[in-house]
């Protein structure tokens, strides 16, 4: 009944009972619990149909239920609160550099951040009630197995906070922000370019995660099969030619990149011409095997997009071109650097959705 | 209730009602019909639980219903008929050699074969309720897009013969060949090695298929990007290295490939070894975006699998051995050239325990 008032309210309680198939008694005991729980409010009369009286109808609240979103990168701490309307209530960012880092220090600042922003948002009057954490590796379980940028392997994150919990890539969860706070579209391979570079395969609103929970790397996908080793062991992967560090080279930020680019400065535009082209091939091997429906580049990638779109373009037409017609729409992320944090807080809203007894405690 | 049956059966009636939570009376009207139009069978009796009375246990029935399997590949057209307990019950290959052929021409020939083997299996009794086809190339609804071996693009098939009628790419039927009437695990991806490479990615049972039904096209995943121009337009293409042509290169057969490699044949060993090589690169890039549970060679790939097993295994132990410890075990399959024509079968047999009352026009 949540998911319906979320997809297509507000609606009466006489028109949650018909599109539900609950009855009328069910539905006002549930919306009553929901009420009481602050998910739902109720706002002014709406006419339930051709013959009904006007009712109260009935929508989700923005007012006192909200979801924490973590995440840890190579180079920042970010935690953000989101509430049921998908208003983005509290944002933190702590710049860090968490390379070949302790992870039991690093997820202590972090726990700082959570409660931190958890207690500014409680004296807004919401009430926290679960996170989820994005981290720039693989996840099983509520274990990170290995985030080669980190240095971390195998580390339990499951009992960060004091909530109910979810962890998972930064990459899945950037797709899902971009599912809920972007362009809302239901078919799209989020890239995520960072220091690593991961994707999000979204296909009818839902995340694509393999089998393992372990799909989307597109970073280690093979461009040069004997070019340069790779941090992961491999050799000539995307993220030797398009990661952060290959695209700024001697330069120490992604604003500085764009700066120089803005001046045409030829180093700056041959980088990014580079990184475009091993993009391209990356991305022809991810459309054959994935068939996104879009591809959207976020991340660092977001800010070069005028840069790398000639590049990326050209490459993935010229390969694709007669097994598809027309290559998938190339286009650039509506929410950034914030879209992984975003997609964490976005995941507890989507289990409340699907779970909200179980997510409320009712 | 089908799908119970046929999963942990057989089942008498009160079993049933207590596993589907319909009344007795609702399985025993459902059963009738079931029985009425042959799609189970009463066996003998046996206990429904530990205190009920002994009763009549139903099970699927291999008697009176079956499927067809219909392929056009490359060098042949193939037609296999299957009952519901996965009993091939007829099986017929024509070897031809259907590139830059008439789909006219050729869709009639199959017409022909269709019809062969529907009226053999009509003659032992069996009622054929529907046909699916397998094509070596792009499927969207009833439309063969592209098969550049074939030579054909936008073909419809959708009116083959008068059943209820499907048809997907060959190696999304082969992957589900593989489920079926292969090893039955029910995570793998299936790579079909033929004159084109396709691949089938099965995640806990079901078929992963992208956006557009056009996903596992790993015979186009790049291994070189400025390598040879590959039929697609694209270049450097893994079918460019390790398609049946480049592994066959002077030879006319696979068989012939076979006994050279036994004999020790240096030019043969290495064209599998540049296969092998090659298919281990783009195989990396496919597991580190499917992320699948192993990897099950079939197709032609299954007879040379002594000779490709080495140089896969290498590149992908080299390749992904840091990102996730153990690589995906590689496994052959088991039902070698048949995995297409079979599971066309058997997708049939799935809609059957999907949509009974549909497909028996109950």
């Amino acid at each position: 009944m949540l998911a319906t008032i979320h997809g297509s309210g507000p609606h009466t309680r006489a028109a949650l009972a018909e599109m539900t198939g609950l009855t009328k008694t069910t539905v006002s005991s549930l919306v009553a619990d929901l009420l009481e729980a602050g998910v739902v409010t109720e706002s002014g009369a709406v006419r339930g149909g051709e013959r009904g009286r006007p009712g109260v109808a009935v929508s989700l609240s923005g007012h006192r239920v909200a979801t924490l979103g973590l995440e840890v990168n190579i180079d920042y701490l970010a935690a953000c609160v989101v509430d049921l309307s998908r208003t983005v209530r509290l944002r933190r960012t702590r710049q860090a550099d968490n390379r070949n880092s302790d992870p039991v220090r690093i997820l202590e600042e972090l726990r700082d951040l959570a409660k931190e922003v958890t207690v500014a948002a409680e004296e807004t009057g919401l009430r926290v009630i679960g996170a989820a954490l994005a981290v720039p590796g693989t996840v099983e379980g509520g274990v990170l197995r290995s985030a080669p940028h980190l240095g971390w392997r195998d580390v339990r994150v499951a009992d960060l906070v004091e909530l109910p919990f979810a962890v998972d890539n930064e990459a899945n969860l950037a797709a899902l922000g971009e599912l809920w706070f972007g362009s809302r579209e239901p078919d799209f391979l989020y890239v995520s370019g960072e220091i690593g570079i991961g994707a999000g395969l979204v296909v009818g609103g839902t995340v694509f995660k393999g089998t393992f929970g372990l799909a989307g790397e597109l970073g280690h996908v093979v461009v040069v099969p004997d070019g340069p080793t790779c941090r992961c062991g491999g050799r000539g992967c995307l993220e030797v030619y398009a990661g952060q560090d290959a695209l700024l080279g001697e330069l120490t930020s992604v604003a500085e990149l764009v700066s120089r680019l803005e001046s045409g400065d030829p180093r700056a535009v041959a980088a990014c011409e580079r990184a475009g082209h091993a993009l391209g091939v990356a991305l022809t091997s991810a459309v054959h095997l994935l068939d996104p429906g879009r591809i959207v580049l976020g991340g660092v990638y977001a800010p070069l997009f005028p840069w790398l779109n000639g590049p990326v373009s050209e490459g993935l037409g010229a390969r694709l071109g007669q097994m598809r017609g027309t290559p998938p729409a190339l286009v650039v992320s509506g929410i950034g650097a914030d879209a992984a944090v975003l997609g964490a807080a976005g995941l507890i809203i989507q289990q409340l959705l699907a779970e909200p007894a179980q997510m409320l405690g009712l």
